[in-house]
């Protein structure tokens, strides 16, 4: 706390990212980051830039056109619906403070959990919002969404969610989107992990002028390094995003992240290839960690959010650290018992179910129930 | 507009940057961009980030460690004395936003001619601003700022500033930042030009616990195209601004950014050469222009701030234009005569000094007096 800082900076609660580790000597599981490599493509065409020293002396292109024209023939759209960003968190940031309102429009509506970044947005912005519970099966109950949907100020709904992996069918969404539009409110589709075997709602922006979807290159693209996201959506919220971008820094996008940004929208078969074997490893993991006796939400994303059968969140957490293994644990209430775990490579999840097996089988040995403390999990 | 628009979006007027062609056919003096490559370091640097692809599939390190490293160690602070960021633009967003009140603060002070992304920070974040008029001679005078220091919710000044390029001594700014301190309000000193002769009041950082030094890798460090900057300050100071970036996106900075900048910062030698030779090509050619009978404003940065004598600051701009020169005009009442002109190379500035001279010649041919209109210069 310092005499310096303003009421907001005092008031928020910014959002804590998972560790980076800076030794390597990890297997990382704690991140989402895609295990396999970003496209030779990608490489490329970034190299392409450095050998001309000269283009990094210049600023970049604040349109980002190479961007946008790359995305929007990758996705079916005009560039004109493609906002770009450094990386989704900032396109998100930049959403949030573009159409929510402080006041009189009712709060913005998300779940309890989800992307915990949600109700740092809001608090950056002054936006007020209220969480919705998941259902008990750990699913977006969208019946409750749509009851309100007359006195809310939007809708933010990740799909698949995070941490869950649970994913919504695109009609229910899209049947939200539209009595929302009754009230002029926006629903944004945060598609982060879509790519591991969602609906994106791309298809329908130009029936709904109140959809955003957002996107990254962190997960599906392997390019968490890069910094680059974008969203798309009808023209006008596009423009409204350029506006609050252009009161807080015209050029997001660097040179290299343009260039490498482009090259990897374009390389569909590659990251097909790629998200393909994520989605296989993540299904013989679930599989196995089922067989061990432990619960899995059933996952369209690159990570499973678990609760092992004998062990606390944080015990398991913990005895993972002691092997080598990070994942990932949220001290929050209704979710102390899991622990999200990122897909890696078929030998990341090889160590990862061998030590689990351990942990477990030694836990079975020395288990004894502790009442009201860290062995209650949810289900 | 838009019905999606929140409040925000609806009011604030994005700033505008100087236009970067997309052919290359133009000598591009209009946005102050460094006419020399960056250090054969950088480049190395990137390229061995792209030489292991795997690095880009990961996260940066959030805390940026490795750039706030090598910044504390060229400019002789602590790490924990460092704020990076995506470019200076960012950076100054957030300064903005983490320490500037909207209510019952009293307005911001900052000159009327000065970067015009001020005032537009501060409707992004809502934020009360005062213009000081800069002096007859295009000064800033402190003494009306330290008048004011007891009703002010801060104070922001570029040294050298921008478009004028004057630059102020450190003592007059130490001055009003001790009678800031007095209220606790904060002094922020942008010195993105401040390489190119101006005096860095980055020594003083440790006695003045409200001052803030804002840099920029863009100009001196011929980066335009890489985005980073960084800010230097107290450590609580460099907290708060951590606290809304991490509220906003905590990987601003990209692997590529930390690693090229990191060896920006480390490269004296090769920067204060190509910096050295900007300068001289400056005074050279503001000499050339004084000789033509232009008005040229003294400056410390690597731009020259100039009104010809018998063309219209916009004539000027389009005669340059159509010869292929691009320079900057404000469309603002008091500048409207003036040009800002980058400093390029030698071979730069012998075509536009070229093109000056024909243009001034063609015009004293024609020129005829009108008033009341875009003859009408300062002065």
């Amino acid at each position: 706390m310092s005499g310096y800082w303003n009421k907001r900076t005092a008031g928020i609660s910014p959002y804590v990212p998972g560790e980076q580790p800076r030794d390597r000597k990890f297997i990382k599981l704690n991140t989402n980051e895609n295990p396999y490599p970003p496209s030779p493509k990608v490489i490329a065409a970034m190299e392409e830039v450095l050998a001309a020293g000269e283009r990094l002396r210049l600023y970049p292109d604040p349109l980002c056109t190479t961007f946008r024209e790359a995305v929007a023939s990758a996705y079916g759209v005009k560039p004109s619906q493609v906002f770009p960003g450094n990386g989704s968190d900032e396109v998100l940031a930049f959403a949030f403070g573009a159409f929510f309102e402080s006041e009189s429009a009712g709060p913005v509506l998300f779940p309890d959990i989800t992307y915990s970044f949600y109700p740092v947005y809001t608090r950056l912005w002054d936006i007020p919002y209220r969480t919705i519970p998941l259902q008990e099966d750990f699913s977006i109950g969208l019946d409750e969404y749509s009851a309100l949907a007359e006195n809310t100020g939007g809708v933010v709904i990740a799909n698949p969610n995070a941490p869950t992996g649970h994913a919504l069918s695109s009609s229910g969404l899209l049947l939200l989107a539209r009595k929302l539009e009754k009230n002029r409110r926006l629903l944004i589709v945060d598609e982060a992990y879509a790519a591991f075997g969602a609906e994106s709602l791309v298809p329908h922006i130009a029936d709904h002028p109140n959809l955003l979807t957002v996107h990254t290159l962190s997960k599906s693209a392997s390019l968490a390094g890069l910094r680059a996201g974008f969203a798309i959506g009808r023209e006008e919220l596009i423009e409204g995003l350029f506006r609050v971008r252009d009161s807080f820094n015209s050029y997001t996008m660097d040179t290299l992240a343009l260039a490498g940004g482009s090259a990897a929208v374009l390389d569909k078969p590659y990251y097909d290839g790629i998200n393909q074997k994520v989605i296989a490893t993540r299904e013989r993991t679930a599989a196995a960690l089922l067989a061990m006796g432990f619960t899995v939400i059933p996952s369209k994303a690159n990570f499973l959010f678990i609760s092992p059968p004998n062990i606390s969140g944080p015990g398991l957490f913990q005895a993972l650290r002691e092997r080598g293994i990070l994942v990932r644990h949220f001290n929050k209430p209704r979710i102390t018992g899991y622990l999200r775990v990122s897909i890696g490579t078929e030998e990341d999840m090889d160590a990862f179910l061998a030590a689990c097996k351990e942990i477990v089988k030694r836990e079975r040995s020395n288990f004894t129930f502790k009442p009201d403390t860290e062995n209650k999990v949810w289900e």
